[in-house]
């Protein structure tokens, strides 16, 4: 058994930092030996600085850690690891993990800041993996060497795409409207103020929509090694935040371009399967997308959870008056949609032999 | 100036009763004479039944009020009023209220019991209130003498259709996809249970979606004093409940028969007004719809009480990428989604002399 | 090994009840053989009955038994097995308890309607085992023969006795003031209406200011072979409803009868364990009592699951102006506070050789 | 009539600031003249600066205020008003409130910089205006000329001690032990993080334990032109944040100097009344104290808002095993609590000619 991979955690005391620090506490692959913060926390110590917000303990081995910097710049303290995961505000991100993947360690990235780059996979491991053939051309145009950027998608087209996924493959898709009910660990902490959300349900969320609707096609796409191209159906978002915790609810419709009935969307769902699934990935859900039958299912509190917050919930299918067919997802936000995502990935790349 | 028509609330003690009752009790047109609820309610005192669950007090008029059954029936205690506003669930209302019709007295319905029955009107008194026409053809039709059924529309229809009526009239409506997040003060009470709504979403609320797919259509139709024909567009709805007290939120997008920009949409639905603004209904909103720029609004806690629970709030309105625009609206739904619809039609019969 | 002990499950489709299913899904003494419910549910199938609300699934293994009656009755199917463990309505639990223990069946009690009877055992199992030494007495006294009554305490005593247990034996308690901000979860589903808690707080639950006034003083009194005596101080409750899922949350003042100082209840409540540590029983926390040293613990979200919901968090404790100390403390309800207690008396007993 | 006097808020654009300025919007005695907020503010226009949280439009009169820096410095643009009224931060108050009160300019303060000062009157018009006879010497030993500071309690302490002074009075305080479920806004914006406070209970709430547990002897005290003389009794406070928008809850036990009786408790309470309702002073509540007999009141949500939210609502009043009596109090925080409370102050002051 090779050592464990050394995981150095851009963003390490924030909402997605804490969650993945929490699911890489016993990790067969690897094991956090360097955490950063923004950089007035640079040199403190993890636990003086970070307010630990899960409903878990802190890790010890995390404790006592000295925060670095986010960058890697002349001068101060750089991280020493194998491979970088960053959940970064998008402002900064850009040249925070553009300077370790210069540096020479490969990142995985939370952030929007790189995922619609023409030369960037963002990918779902369940989806597209192929689109990591791109990593040389990527390399290669951006002068990094051993270093490279793989991005995960936005936490809500996360549970979104993994829906669609089996659609477009069994009967392609046309459009798709989604409008989203967000849980509050979505916007980081502290996030939503108390007084915007208590009784009442806030109707914007700074660029999300606009994510939503370009990143589906992107994963969806075909990839080789030196293009990737989008997939050619449109989306339509609105988003919303609701006073939940964890977990974003999508109401959906789709129109696709083949007939379909009911039972053969949920046949096409429930069968869905991807290469985690193959390489039993240690974080990969066993199924990846779950349907339910209920007539209130899903729902964030009781299926967010569904598969350790990996899996896609989906229920509530049928017939649209405009569209083919309706149904409601949830997916767990910070789980699947940001700190399981990029771990999932990152798992995806050893196996790949890419760490 | 006229004596007050004594008015008979069927429903008295749920949660649209007494939000009708409270908006009666200084009223210039109407004052409450008699309450009626279930019958294990029949002859007790008002007050000792009913959970009175506003923040205000309960009018000291209604507190010693016997309450009556909710039907007219041989041998029991029968309400005698000039009109009668009823709040039932579906599944009594059908019987009652066509027995105080059949008995003589004009009926205003919240239920859905009547509404789309092809002789009944389905009043929103700034749209459709020629509908009315329809009302000697429905007596004749049904034996009815001075009785008749006058409708109002869901909870979640009104908001929604207050939205479409202008941008039906300008621009022609060929689609409508509506997303609600729903207020828990529309199930009643006790309605919906705290451990199933407290940090979750409710992805379905029973025979809300179907209502909202038709009802658009009908009021947005035109009538004669023969027939109502309903407006041929579609629409889909996806209906959920979020932790909110009161106020329907919904996520709009609209497709149109003609080309339309964002100022235009806007321009239509500022300056849309009605009969209850050219009358002054007491109740009628000065503004029954109000358009806001803030990029986070509308939103419940602050919008659903503008122009006290009547207006309509809608915003974030900008071009759809699939449809031609999208929007969100707010409707406060135990007022101008009941309570006050109701209480607006019967101030449209006085002033038409219907009443 | 022996074989696991038969265990069937009054108030099986109920919030603790299901709770409970969920705990004993791998148990090591116990199997759930059966389960009961209400005599309208009784012959139904357990998964077409049960309003299931935990975020987990449903152990397969119940999903198909046939419900039974709650209580022994000639001529009605009767539950066999080892062991009963109910959690009943306080109104039907005493016929019902009382009659399993008659044909024979030692019955675990989640219900107050046995727990202040003076032959009836109140038992915690980290203070008071030496209490089971009263059933003897119990069975002779009632004519039950296998049959036998063991009562847990309400679940917001268990909290506190829990506290208070190390305090009285260290120092003596005089006088304990308690005031609990409680969970939804309770008040049992559908329990506590949606439009009763949001934005508000309910400071009303019936029945249970008086059951904390009593309960401590007989749990933390002495035990012998025919008498229980409470110890002699007194309790002030004042019992609040709050908007939180899971975990009774409880501000404390207590005076003691000897000088102490913060550092000394500190010591006393970690240096706290009991007969289930000592015996390693499967349910029993490690750590009965976790004292947390933030000013802002313990929390409901992040405390209540210490130790899977078995311990109980202790935190801000510090002097207090008119008694000797001041803390607040958490336990969860429906484990520590019922399910949990319940199951740790059953693994008790089989300890001890009464099962 | 006198013109109205102009006042200035300092603190405007915080959450007590904004209530004060919806208050004062048609005041027979007020008028607000300026606006101040932080130093980055100075300059702006308020409506540019403003997150305006109340479900109220923004005063018109507001909007184009241009915002005063909060304190009296050379060089810097400088209020012109006849009162102050200020609700800042208790770090800055000092400063800031001292300026204003040195410029001439009379100082209602929300703050609790100098409301522990021995030569500062803490009022509650209700209970001890008299204290206001102190202001001469303030001036004097402050070198103040026609300035001078007055202010208001703690939002926590006013709804406590106002339940306390009839019983003070009526039968002598010894002890109060007060537990407090404390609202969102009491903490200003954006204040709490809704991640710490949906489905929980914060438990600590800084320095405001401190506050209850001297204010209210300072209040109920004696007052002379030289000195204020705290009255003898002892208070507890345990202070928790809830999930409540307005309307601090409190949950006390009161220990007697004499005997009294549960009705006597509640004639004490109800027959309660003060200056500010003889002058019928226009913020003045009808009644000051409403003692409601429904086991399950007060509640935030159906009684904060009594009387304008200038009531303070007692209920449960019954015999504690500990102390005499124990009851539960609601108190609308931003109101009765800081803007109302400033704000009754002001005008007590225009009744006893010191404005």
């Amino acid at each position: 058994m090779k050592a464990k991979r050394r995981v150095g955690i851009l963003g390490a005391t924030g909402t997605v930092g804490q969650r993945l620090i929490h699911m890489l506490r016993n990790h067969p692959y690897f094991e956090v030996t360097a955490v950063a913060a923004s950089d007035r926390s640079e040199g403190k110590r993890f636990a003086d600085v970070c307010k630990w917000k899960l409903p878990f303990e802190m890790p010890e081995s995390v404790k006592d850690m000295t925060l670095y910097p986010s960058k890697v710049e002349p001068g101060r303290p750089q991280i020493d690891c194998d491979i970088i995961i960053a959940s970064l505000p998008g402002d900064i991100a850009l040249e925070s993990e553009g300077s370790f993947a210069a540096a020479g360690i490969p990142v995985i990235s939370n952030s929007s800041a790189f995922r619609m780059h023409p030369d960037v996979p963002l990918i779902v491991p369940e989806i597209n993996p192929d689109h990591l053939d791109i990593i040389p051309y990527q390399q290669k145009k951006r002068g990094f060497k051993t270093g490279y950027i793989v991005t995960n998608p936005n936490c809500t087209t996360i549970g979104l795409v993994m829906a669609l996924a089996p659609l477009h493959k069994a009967f392609g898709l046309e459009a798709v409207m989604m409008t989203s009910m967000q849980a509050i660990s979505g916007a980081g902490y502290p996030g939503v103020a108390s007084m915007d959300i208590l009784d009442n349900v806030i109707p914007h969320i700074g660029g999300e929509e606009e994510k939503v609707e370009e990143e589906p096609q992107k994963i969806l796409g075909k990839g080789s090694k030196t293009k990737l191209t989008a997939a050619p159906f449109l989306v339509s978002a609105q988003c919303n935040r609701v006073a939940v915790h964890d977990g974003h609810l999508e109401s959906v419709r789709v129109k696709l371009k083949k007939k379909a009935t009911v039972e053969k969307v949920i046949e096409a769902l429930e069968s869905f399967t991807g290469l985690p699934q193959e390489l039993k990935l240690p974080t990969a859900p066993v199924r990846p997308i779950i349907v339910r039958r209920e007539q209130d299912r899903p729902q964030p509190r009781l299926d967010r959870d569904a598969e350790n917050g990996m899996a896609t919930v989906v229920g509530r299918i049928s017939k649209d008056t405009i569209f083919d067919f309706k149904f409601t997802l949830i997916s767990h936000n910070t789980i699947r949609g940001a700190a399981g995502a990029a771990l999932l990935n990152a798992e995806l790349l050893v196996a790949k032999g890419l760490l």
